[in-house]
């Protein structure tokens, strides 16, 4: 019989049977950890425990005190809610219900859910959980299966689609309950510590809009109530921060039906945040020998042809036609670069070549999935492409780590990296992707980052080190990413003259500092709940006259202000009312000048966070201010 | 018999007959314009002296002395070019011949044209214009014409076409020779003074590719040989300065064929040019308190609809289907501007509001038309739209005109200014443009600035102030526009609240310091000979160590010019060819250091207008350096 290779998380081989399941190479490492393993992931992909191996793969065990451990849960308390459903309404017929991050979903049908009918499904839920029913898997044969679904048209789909050509096919089985599943699952339902639904909404089966339409139930589940609740307030904390309600009171994005979804506007304010935004990675940029270049928006899909991203990428890419002549709306700014370097003869000597450019992309999201600014058709990337010899590669890799924590860690937010490894769909040898994969390792254990491994989550043309950030809501989002990219120098021929005179391929490195400028917008508006740091604060100071009397005063200390963003509150309102509309307004500092202050060529400073000193020398203030936002400091900190 | 007004160049006015030709309207101003009329401009069209006034019209009489005149001989020039082929090559089928800004050309079939049979045909030219034959106007019947071409395809087309419904039409007849025209002309042959065959190119009959290929023979004419010498000795100088071959050269920036024909890609060089002219207007725009905004580069069509455009722009526009809705690229910014303006509820204390955007547009030009820089599918406008009660109009264009002059006035450009009045295909009542027509014609009078009209060349929407420069060649180039536009905010339903507590209509006025990016860009290229002012020059010092053993000390100065755009030339090369490669490469200043200087710590200067001085101290040099980029001096005069 032959044999596979297994790689570890910690890099270690195992060669073990072709055939062997998840669980006998947990009991080969040793009989406690077979004990102990709910799951399996193969190449990132979460399975059961009785999945074979069938093919050389990166595996990680999971167990009670794996990350994974919380999805397979979660995979069970959908099941619990199916079953909970059928109960209360037989004739449900069931789509999929698969978890996600933060909790699970189930699509089903023939049903009659609202919001106000959750408690009581819930309700229900919780006496699956308290009998602690066993789950089974259970196999049953092809035609029992396609038997049984006679009457349900999306299991019969699955069947077709999900589990093409598999005969027998696997259940899972609660009380007199079964559900086509692939697993995995906890033992039994008692497992769940606590549940929630949390809201309905409808869906299209497959996400196509030519399909039927479904109740999609939202819920989630936790190994303990204590963590549902801190869940839960989160949640609602997050609410309260909704970047889209905070874009709308501040004024900083718009997103109309009649310009089109996906598709936002910026309102001055956004702009102004946009542009700070921009100017700092611009200046990192400048310093780190980056040259700025800029690439169309629309390009002949030869491009995307030669790059490969046509037969990645093609359903999610506008198209149009031009003359008869097929043309795209980029999805990357790759290529562009690529482009523009190989027109060049480039020396070994001028090497590394590294490109800039915020350049914006397109890629078309289901409608139903956009959602304000984190999910949108167009999206602005802090573009990155070098052009690197071999030896070149870790001192650059190095050098923009350095950049990203150097950016992060002016947001107050806490970094999560990790590396992700070669993908099922991928081009180039093997030998490259090894030869990638260690020189990241390589760069992120001699820089001392803690790291997971994402094994298959690489690109498909090279493997990549992906930033995550934990937000001040505990959440994490997807951030910047650095990815090694040996193929697309082999798709564009790109060369340069190597000392040996002869001709050589560069290596190619994707990065961004912050990945998507809306993204990463997002994440700072709800980051900071609007309170934005004094160097990204659309206004940064407002001034108070206390009388209109002090107006003439007011403008004289506005321009002592000069390169910041002040605004006299000239409105006839009482003190009072000017502070308060300054505070809804998120202002980090306002200026009170009255009579007191008008004699004694002074002014009053208040801060966001209501603190107050009278009697203040506009130098003093002027001079700390440029410190505050000349070194990013993210809270007004005159008053403290 | 009903009368019409005819509205004469210096605004006065004159009420004449229905049907009255331009001729008789010469005679009714004085005998003596009678006699010496060539030609009339109805609306800004030109026409011949015989065309009937049937409407309301601005009238514009053409003699010898007009600027207009050149037109007409040219005119005529396409008739001797089309006569002398025929005599060459009597089965040549005529298509059109229209005049060009600098010249004509005929398209032609059924011919064999090369360049070099272009002498022979010019040398029949010639002997047309000795003759000096007549050109006279004839009538025939549209039978009679249609029987006369039935081996024409193209002209039976103009005549289905341009002369749709015209019975009789109209030839012009010289010698025995005659061509379906409708003028004007002038009248002799021999009021030709000079004129010359410049090349032949292939083009597809109306434009469009699924028709015949035709010949295209491109010429010009003037009144005097002396007037074409000093043509053809531009052109020559021009074709030395083509920005496309400065664009290569200096790598500003490529337009290969894989990624799309008017699709300029700008590499560092020309995205540093780029960058430097963005950065100053918009420090103009941020002075002037103009806010900015960011677009979307796609809009669902509705928006278009609304605005007007897609009536009068969707031949030129990029559309997409996305989920069977119709998009389209942006044709222009304002719609979009008009959607924030109309997401805010406005006092008339906030106005105006100023919105600024380097927005880059989309417009669908004729493959064969694009051209470089010059024209192209995607390009950038510094646009601002602001949006001001009736009473801020002049104030606001004042400034406005102020900025557009600031501007200019750094690159060394001539400028011309002329008023565009309403066009044939309008929206909006008569009164509204009359209004908009007397403030724009208010401010250029009370502003001193010399301005041309151009009857009938407005917006759709609103009368314009266009801005062309005139180059160091002599060539005029389209610049920036400042529009008024009393309709699209009602399409938007823009208001805001005035002091009386009403909601009012507030105008919205369109205006750019550049117009396009590319275009501008293409103009300073070429204006400058690639040879940018010290604060535009991609690379602006470069050091030239005399030896590597002065490596060291090059990289010290490099220090000191911090904030500036510095190479060290570290090549194994003699120092005279480093400076040969420094000019060659259009550098503004060079700065050589060899063992004299490292020892005295002083460079020597040198300018890539060959001037040089040893011994120079770096504070001296740097001081210097600094004001020359901040007044944006055009040459580099530390040496002067």
């Amino acid at each position: 019989m032959s044999s596979v290779t297994v790689t570890l998380p910690d890099g270690s081989t195992l060669s073990v049977e072709r055939g062997a399941t998840v669980e006998d190479v947990a009991y080969e490492i040793g009989p406690g950890l077979g004990r102990d393993t709910v799951a399996g992931k193969l190449d990132g992909e979460l399975v059961a425990k009785e999945a074979p191996i069938e093919e050389d793969v990166a595996l990680e065990i999971v167990t009670e005190d794996s990350d994974a451990y919380r999805s397979v849960l979660r995979h069970t308390a959908t099941h619990v809610f199916a079953q909970a459903l059928q109960r209360l309404q037989p004739d449900a017929n069931l789509a999929i219900g698969p978890y996600t991050d933060d909790g699970f979903y189930y699509d089903v049908a023939n049903v009659d859910v609202e919001q106000d009918d959750l408690e009581a499904i819930e309700a229900e839920m919780r006496e699956i959980i308290a009998a602690d029913y066993d789950v089974e898997r259970v196999e049953r044969s092809r035609a029992e299966a396609t038997e049984m679904y006679a009457d349900n048209p999306y299991k019969l789909d699955v069947l077709e689609e999900e589990a093409a050509g598999e005969d027998p096919v696997t259940f899972y089985r609660q009380d007199d309950w079964e559900d086509l599943c692939k697993g995995p699952h906890v033992d039994s339902t008692g497992e769940i510590g606590a549940v929630s639904l949390l809201n309905v909404s409808a869906a299209y089966w497959r996400g196509d809009e030519d399909n039927d339409t479904l109740t999609r139930v939202y819920g989630t589940a936790f190994e303990s109530e204590a963590e549902l609740e801190t869940f839960l307030e989160q949640r609602e904390a997050a609410k309260e921060r909704d970047h889209r309600k905070i874009g709308r009171e501040m004024e900083l994005f718009s997103i109309p039906d009649v310009t089109g979804p996906g598709l936002p506007l910026y309102h001055p304010n956004g702009t102004t945040v946009l542009r700070e935004l921009e100017d700092y990675v611009d200046e990192l940029n400048r310093e780190a020998g980056y040259d700025f270049v800029e690439t169309p928006h629309i390009f002949r899909t030869e491009l995307w042809k030669q790059s490969g991203h046509y037969d990645n990428y093609v359903d999610d890419m506008f198209l149009l036609d031009v003359n008869d002549e097929e043309y795209g709306l980029k999805p990357m700014n790759c290529p562009g670069h690529a482009t523009i370097f190989g027109q060049t003869n480039w020396s070994y000597r001028d090497l590394p070549v590294r490109y800039a450019e915020n350049g914006k992309v397109y890629r078309k999201e289901q409608r139903g999935e956009l959602s304000g600014l984190s999910r949108v058709w167009a999206f602005t990337i802090d573009d990155g492409h070098l052009f690197v010899r071999p030896d070149q590669i870790e001192t650059e890799i190095e050098s923009i780590m350095g950049m990203i924590f150097e950016v992060i860690e002016n947001f107050d937010l806490t970094v999560e990296v990790s590396l992700a490894t070669r993908p099922e769909k991928s081009m180039g040898s093997d030998e490259i992707w090894e030869q990638a994969e260690s020189q990241l390792r390589s760069v992120l254990d001699s820089g001392g980052y803690e790291y997971d491994v994402e094994a298959g989550d690489g690109a498909f043309y090279g493997p990549k080190i992906d930033i995550g950030f934990q937000d001040a809501l505990g959440r994490t989002w997807d951030g910047p990413t650095v990815q090694l990219d040996f193929n697309m120098p082999e798709q564009f021929d790109l060369t340069y003259v190597g000392s040996d005179n002869e001709e050589h391929r560069p290596v190619m490195i994707h990065r961004a500092l912050y990945g998507s400028f809306e993204r990463f917008f997002m994440v700072l508006i709800e980051h900071f709940d609007g309170k934005f740091p004094l160097w990204l604060a659309p206004e940064q100071v407002r001034i108070l006259p206390v009388s209109d009397e002090n107006l003439g005063y007011a403008h004289r200390v506005k321009n002592e202000f000069d390169g910041y963003r002040v605004d006299i509150e000239d409105r006839d309102w009482t003190v009072g009312k000017k502070i308060q509309q300054a505070h809804e307004d998120k202002v980090p500092y306002m200026i009170v000048v009255g009579d007191d202050e008008e004699d004694a060529g002074t002014v009053s400073i208040r801060d966001r966070k209501e603190r107050e000193l009278k009697d203040v020398s506009i130098a003093e203030f002027r001079t700390h201010l440029d410190g505050e936002r000349d070194e990013k400091r993210t809270e007004p900190d005159f008053l403290e």
